[in-house]
């Protein structure tokens, strides 16, 4: 397609859709320069030296005045997209930036594609297609952790470990593919087990970066958590307790655009995301809707799971077996246990509730604060059960810190090598799986060019992980998850 | 308050509120270059020339990186506010923007209050009052004619005019002053009839300034119209074929601020405030509802009425009569007639409504266009009575193209000096009253020394005007129409 091709020259509105103090329409391209130069109104924009600012006037089509305007020229290769890059700073009326794009349009330029621009500057070479998806993450990103996950990869943190195991795997492919020119002389130029211990090194730094993807997964898009607990436990209550704090933050920031069914929960630097409350602020009023069913489908999904208990009624005991089952099949969930309603409760159901804990849960989920000789048998604290009075509002700060700890004691350890990417996942899945079998070959001394085609098959799949080999789809679908005007 | 104080360095998210490519951060002040730079990584900003930009990182509070950044420094008076002013291009996330903006208050600035980037503006002399409302007129624009209107008052066009008259004024007032000076000696410098002409026409120039104030309000905010007719002629239907036009047009554009009792309608240049539309939406399911009741409440705030009359039906004269009435009662009123449902009517029932409505509504509001000898008695057309199926979509263009013509009719004539601002028309008003007063006095040989004072007080209604004179609240109602950032 003619449309799509990379002689145009693009714009398109940059900044965040709606009414503004300023919006900046940005153009790129070959022919950059004399498009606004033809709605441009001031110092021709052909004079502009690369890197300066220049006030004058943008235009409508007829030639009169469309606004105020402070024009940026950036020119390529010094620019975002490599291409002569001109932004123009206008007042950001919904009407003056549709007029600008309008004008623009018929002075040469086409509307951007969504993430056209930052295409641009990975066709020509600007950045590599992992910083090219770490721009869509930081553009996304909602907490201090994504954010820092992602200047990371941007900044090339993951592309240079990527790099580093491509190189090792062509080294090794060239000790095999030397051995192949001199096959018929049956000469091993490559000593066997050299290679082997090479290729499970490599194999071994490929499964740890994949094993890197659930914790940049939760950094990324929240720690998947369940609040369960019986029906009239508070649950609700303690959600929008949790909540309440926050909307005074978020509310100032329009745009924010919260999940339909799921609740995020800003945690320092990280954030929890809260499952299925939308349904559980429906059962706060609808009492004979039974809690453990919901119990049970969330907490298999969950990496955090919040039990909470009404220690002035009975608890019915499926619950703590099934969160038991839940810790056994996947001992790397954290627990945080809440009992409520410390308003209503004795002192007496309050340690009941304790007590039921305590015998039902293993220690190490509640995390005892004084174990071994300091323990005293009355006083021992568990820094995993908190009491609180949602109604009142008391305790929940300490909810907050304890969510606060767990989260960074899940995602505070991560290096800057952290996959937060579904494809790249895909990618070093097959990446590893052929390192296998380049492994398994090299062990049952299979020829040389049948090993040798393993690792390329290897070095292909990290290679398409930086973009360095591509398919158009691959770029359509990246591309995609891109505003207009990035 | 310290607070509001104007040696503080402000900043703020300049672009609009959401998630986009990128977002601009604004910082202004006295220490504006050296708060930047402590948040910057990249060539100082004290050492940048005025007007570059320069590719950096921006730090969060702890010395992070938070994003990767285009810092463009306009140095004091030559940038907007008249104070060094940086400008910070940043990914347009969310947390990236709140993180910086955290970083530059913790630098030593603090968040702007609303169009306090403005108010400096105005501070330091750079516009006037007049011209920073022409701004948040800019923002707020979402017609062509709208911000025509605006960009002429950003550019001085009503400033220039007052501006005059406030000489003429000043120079009548200067020759009474001398005057006074000489008073003892029963001297009269100044020419009574020569002043009398002056004063006159300088009332008749503000009195024509005030009377553009209602085509300046139909540019800004709509030309007030509705469409009326009885129940089931198919009122909302038309409602909805007008719009569903539009709603392809306006929807990419989010964040368009729709009024809610109230539907915009872009007719070419300008655009139709639709009046109790959210009520006419209603009416068409409640065939119960009297639509005459409603018809007689907004056909008197109409500029613009509609007319929708069902062939099929009986028409209940009361409508036409009324329709007549607030004719006769405004002159200025425009009509056009909807004969709506021609794939339900027989020939002879489109021209029995035809008849019905030229026998009872003036010629010169349905735009007779074969007039005169070129009529016929059977064809004659009226430019203003379309012929329409709104369920079938048949003739909606001939509605729009219609309405544009109105619009521009009565709109297009609207010169530079327009006023659209209700504050304008206040001082406007209160000015003409002065002069008026001020004739009267010269007029009836009152002593010089009154007949100054109330000179006086036209100029210091001008002078209001412009914000030559201004009272500390009023600046604040000013500015609080802006967004922060601007």
């Amino acid at each position: 397609m003619e449309q799509n091709s990379l002689n145009d020259t693009i714009c398109a509105v940059s900044t965040a859709p709606g009414i503004g103090g300023i919006a900046v329409v940005r153009v790129s391209g070959p022919d950059a320069i004399k498009v606004v130069d033809r709605v441009w109104h001031g110092l021709p924009i052909a004079e502009m030296l690369s890197h300066t600012a220049h006030l004058g006037e943008v235009l409508q089509d007829d030639g009169s005045v469309l606004d105020q305007a402070v024009a940026t020229i950036f020119r390529g290769p010094k620019s975002y997209t490599g291409e002569d890059v001109i932004e123009l700073s206008v007042h950001g009326s919904i009407y003056v930036q549709r007029a600008l794009i309008e004008s623009l349009c018929k002075a040469g330029a086409r509307l951007a594609e969504q993430g056209e621009f930052t295409k641009r500057a990975y066709t020509n070479g600007r950045i590599d297609l992992v910083q090219a998806e770490a721009i869509a993450d930081i553009i996304a990103s909602r907490s201090r952790g994504a954010q820092r996950l992602a200047i990371s990869q941007m900044r090339g943190g993951v592309s240079k470990k990527i790099a580093a195991l491509r190189n090792q795997l062509i080294d090794l492919a060239s000790l095999l593919e030397l051995e192949l020119d001199f096959s018929e002389e049956d000469v091993e130029f490559a000593d066997r087990s050299k290679l082997l211990s090479l290729a499970r090194q490599t194999h071994a730094e490929i499964v740890r970066l994949l094993d890197s993807f659930s914790t940049g997964k939760a950094i990324k898009d929240g720690i998947p958590t369940a609040i369960v607990g019986e029906t009239n436990a508070g649950k609700s209550s303690l959600l929008n307790a949790l909540l309440g704090d926050d909307k005074a933050i978020v509310s100032p920031i329009h745009g924010t655009t919260r999940d339909v069914v799921e609740d995020i929960l800003p945690v320092g630097a990280h954030f929890l995301r809260l499952m299925d409350t939308a349904g559980l602020r429906q059962t706060s009023d609808a009492i004979e809707q039974i809690g453990i069913d919901r119990t049970i489908q969330s907490i298999d999904k969950a990496d955090i799971i919040i039990l909470v208990i009404d220690p002035t009624a009975d608890t019915d005991p499926q619950i703590l077996a099934k969160i038991n089952d839940a810790l056994n099949a996947s001992p790397e969930v954290s627990l945080l246990v809440i009992i409520n309603k410390t308003d209503l409760a004795s002192p007496d159901q309050v340690r009941a509730a304790r007590q039921m804990v305590t015998t039902s849960i293993p220690d190490r989920y509640l995390n005892t604060s004084n174990s071994g000789e300091n323990s005293f048998a009355e006083s021992t604290t568990h820094s995993n059960i908190i009491e609180i009075s949602a109604r009142n509002n008391t305790g929940v700060d300490a909810v907050h810190t304890a969510l606060q700890r767990i989260a960074s004691e899940r995602l505070d350890t991560a290096t800057d090598a952290v996959i937060t990417n579904i494809r790249h996942q895909q990618e070093l899945t097959l990446a590893a799986e052929s390192a296998q079998t380049t492994i398994d070959a090299l062990h049952a001394g299979i020829p040389g060019d049948l090993t040798a085609q393993h690792l390329r098959a290897t070095i292909a799949h990290l290679s398409s992980l930086t973009g360095q080999i591509t398919s158009q789809t691959l770029l359509q679908t990246i591309f995609s998850r891109f505003c207009i005007g990035k």
